[in-house]
């Protein structure tokens, strides 16, 4: 039988699983989608993700390709794998593709939000999907920090130990950040990312806008390539992988931030 | 001891609850709130709320208020609570008010908030909160049809059966339908709501951005006090009362929808 590779948009809620890849210590989104495929197929097929996102870390949009002979039209894979799958993972879409397509090699673009709930309290609805800090941050710090990363540099002081990256050069081409109310809504895209690099980033930008680092921290960053000019780690929970690009998709609606209440 | 009255602003996520009040069937917001005050203050409390949201629903700005001879100085309390209360139920303020005050009887307004992800596929990761519906609505439509109930009207055709409003007249003076990419926002603001009146206004929307009712059913249903000229009541997932109000309370930001990224 003829094998197709299909490739899948994926959203979750990390909050129940170990991050997408397996895990000994829970569920993962990889084993939560294999084991649906299997029940739908009625054979294991491996699902190879765009991003090997961290316990914790959610996504509306990422992007995982796999092998099938079946004769399932490939637009109906999201139907029949929600029948499947629990409510906090979703296939949205789904296409295939070549033969030879990777959903992680060939991504040229990513988007990420992280949302930061800046009140006295916790938001007990949004939670989930929010980091907390209490304490009124200086947006406009903040904002005038993360502008330093925009253009092609050595983002080595941007990595945690644990990531595979060749190089650490990336290129980062559309930062923002808006107060909206009592919440803060970082946007970030480049063709790629190492490893935790948007949640330090977060972290970095919190430090900033407590006073805790100054404005300059990311520009000396790039230039001495050392972690300790960066701040803290963010927490899992406030990241979304938001959008996965290849470059064959050009059509409108598949590049650029996808619009959305949330 | 002198007794003070204390009144608070709660937020929650309705998904795990049977709703504000006692219910036999599972655990309510009210109690959990007693059960934390009784764990910090070490004597039981009545909780009584604004509003006896159903099981699902969900609150940014419910108010309850209770009675203590506690020395702790009231805008202490979200603090306090919070430390007992779980991750989906936060107490966001507190202030004394007069002995007499009561949470119910003295609202002059509510603000609420009715999400729907109207796209393909649920939201992953924002499926407690929404309303899903696949088919494309026609927000137009949904427009003009809830502008139709703005004003003073007896809303009678607007109430499940089980409310205990003495009059079934209400005034409706805010209303709003917005399309934010796949997702649709619905505030409406009034003196007061009936018994399932919001999910049913939400309800009857959707069947009109179907066309499956026509774009004058409220109108019609304003005239005919008839609960079968309006639509389905829709899912408590996708309803949050996001703010309640009292005439005592007219400074900056005490008043209006409040602001935030959701």
């Amino acid at each position: 039988m003829e094998q197709k590779r299909i490739l899948l948009t994926v959203g979750y809620d990390g909050t129940e699983y170990s991050g997408w890849q397996y895990q000994d210590n829970g569920p993962s989104i990889q084993q939560a989608l294999e084991e649906a495929l299997r029940e739908a197929l009625g054979t294991f097929a491996r699902v190879t993700g765009a991003s090997r996102t961290d316990a914790g870390v959610h996504a509306r949009g990422q992007r995982a390709h796999f092998d099938t002979a079946s004769s399932i039209p490939p637009e109906k894979f999201p139907f029949v794998l929600n029948r499947y799958l629990p409510a906090d993972i979703r296939v949205t879409a789904a296409r295939e593709v070549d033969g030879n397509f990777h959903a992680r090699f060939m991504a040229v673009g990513k988007w990420y939000t992280y949302r930061i709930h800046n009140a006295p309290h916790e938001s007990a609805l949004f939670h989930r999907m929010t980091a907390h800090v209490p304490v009124r941050l200086d947006d406009g710090a903040m904002r005038a920090c993360g502008e330093q990363m925009l253009g092609t540099h050595d983002f080595a002081a941007f990595a945690a130990a644990g990531g595979q990256a060749k190089t650490t050069v990336r290129t980062v081409d559309a930062f923002s950040l808006d107060r909206i109310g009592d919440d803060l809504v970082l946007r970030v895209h480049g063709d790629g990312f190492l490893y935790n690099m948007v949640r330090i980033i977060a972290g970095t930008l919190i430090d900033v806008g407590h006073g805790k680092m100054d404005v300059s921290c990311i520009a000396r960053a790039l230039a001495s390539k050392n972690r300790l000019d960066l701040g803290v780690t963010a927490p899992a929970r406030g990241l979304e992988l938001t959008r996965v690009e290849y470059a064959f998709e050009e059509r409108e609606g598949e590049r650029g931030y996808p619009g959305g209440l949330f």
